[in-house]
């Protein structure tokens, strides 16, 4: 049995529901402590992740609150290493497929993840600049690597859970048109494009993730879209 | 018993070494490929990366001339990806630390290498630009992780082999005063700077990861230092 866990997390945050996605498809028993970005406790960074970024965890050590944790716990924090913590400690939730071959490919996957979607979102969309086109690039790579059905390789995976997020965030920004970029009025359009015709495959994906219980149950459309929409506002 | 692998790679490169350093630590057997990165056959992108890069793997399937890779080859690639790869065939190897905690340690350590050390060396010491202060300070932060003794989680694993052959092309690159920038003979300088007084626990850790046979046995110091050499001296 492994110990308790204490997941520091935000709704907004991709990186975090990548661990809620994770503790979610593990069936893990743990607490859930909702940082606001906007105004960060003081205890977070000194006391949890120096880096001051969610998603952290604290593993084993006494049973405290999570506001005030222990300095008896293991602390660890990036998202891609408490998905595969998760996996490690769980390994009945196949968060981490049990044929190295595949392991191997999801975890490569996830390297397009990291380095071809992660840039292309963080300027077209976080950003506003930037051009679809690097979007779609990266989705087309990565569209390039599924399977002809399922999940990135097969069975639901660590890839799929590396990617959910993004994928849900870009739904919510480009479906409602959010962003100041004259283009941005096209978002409707671009998901379009991305989901139907020669991404009919990454649409079929799109959709069996968006369907996942662990999804959907980390998944607040709500709290996202509002958060894009003053960012928006904000900025303009 | 795995089956068969063959390993596509080039002395002088730093993400190839890690695969071999990895099956060197698995006393994998295995066929070693060696790829002119300036000149590279024209069957490597289309039949065995795509991306055409080293290293990469081919696992499996019939026995065949290594240039004459077989379609029913699993094929491989991303250092990391076949670094874990080959931590999970080999299990005994200890590539993968047994506990999850210092498995998670070790990948956390090798983000640091990732998004801090590996920018900083590209710029400073490939590109020949770039401040000595980003490296230095890549660096520190990386001591800061390391245990009072031993390798990045104690034992050795697949974060120190992430590391090693970083610290190995900086150490050529810094002690010969290679690059054409004027402040490139500092190097040597700027080398005992970051293994000496306050880096005296990252020098004991470079000393210890330079001296594991798997690392000596990988790594070309001659050839290194003549790539290094010419490089410099055409683009100057
Ligand atoms: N590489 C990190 C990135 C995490 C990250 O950037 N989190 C953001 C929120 S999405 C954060 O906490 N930023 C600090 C802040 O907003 O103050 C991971 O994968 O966990
Ligand atoms: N992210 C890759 C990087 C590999 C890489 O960049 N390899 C270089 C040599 S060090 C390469 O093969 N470049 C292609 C070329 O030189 O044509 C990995 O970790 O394996």
């Amino acid at each position: 049995m492994p110990e308790q866990i204490t997941l520091y997390t935000a709704k907004v945050c991709p990186f975090a529901q990548r661990a809620e996605i994770a503790l979610a498809e593990a069936k893990a028993p743990y607490t859930r402590y909702e940082i606001d970005l906007q105004n960060k406790p003081e205890w977070y960074a000194p006391q949890v992740n120096p880096a001051s970024k969610v998603p952290a965890i604290t593993y084993g050590g006494p049973s405290v609150p999570p506001d005030q944790p222990s300095p008896e716990s293991v602390k660890l924090a990036e998202s891609l290493v408490l998905v595969e913590f998760i996996g490690d400690l769980f390994a009945e939730s196949g968060i981490l497929p049990k044929d190295p071959v595949k392991r191997a490919q999801a975890r490569f996957f996830i390297e397009g993840v990291s380095s071809k979607l992660f840039p292309a979102y963080l300027s077209f969309i976080v950003k506003n600049s930037g051009s679809e086109e690097d979007l779609i690039k990266a989705l087309e790579y990565l569209q390039s690597l599924l399977p002809p059905e399922g999940f990135a390789v097969g069975e639901h995976s660590l890839a799929d859970i590396a990617i959910a997020p993004f994928l849900g965030r870009a739904r919510i920004f480009l479906v409602n048109n959010i962003g100041k970029d004259p283009t941005a009025s096209e978002g409707a359009k671009i998901w379009d494009t991305i989901t139907t015709g020669k991404f009919a495959r990454l649409g079929k994906y799109i959709d069996d993730l968006f369907q996942r219980e662990s999804y959907k149950a980390t998944f607040d459309e709500e709290v996202i879209t509002a958060r894009f929409r003053k960012h928006f506002a904000q900025a303009s």
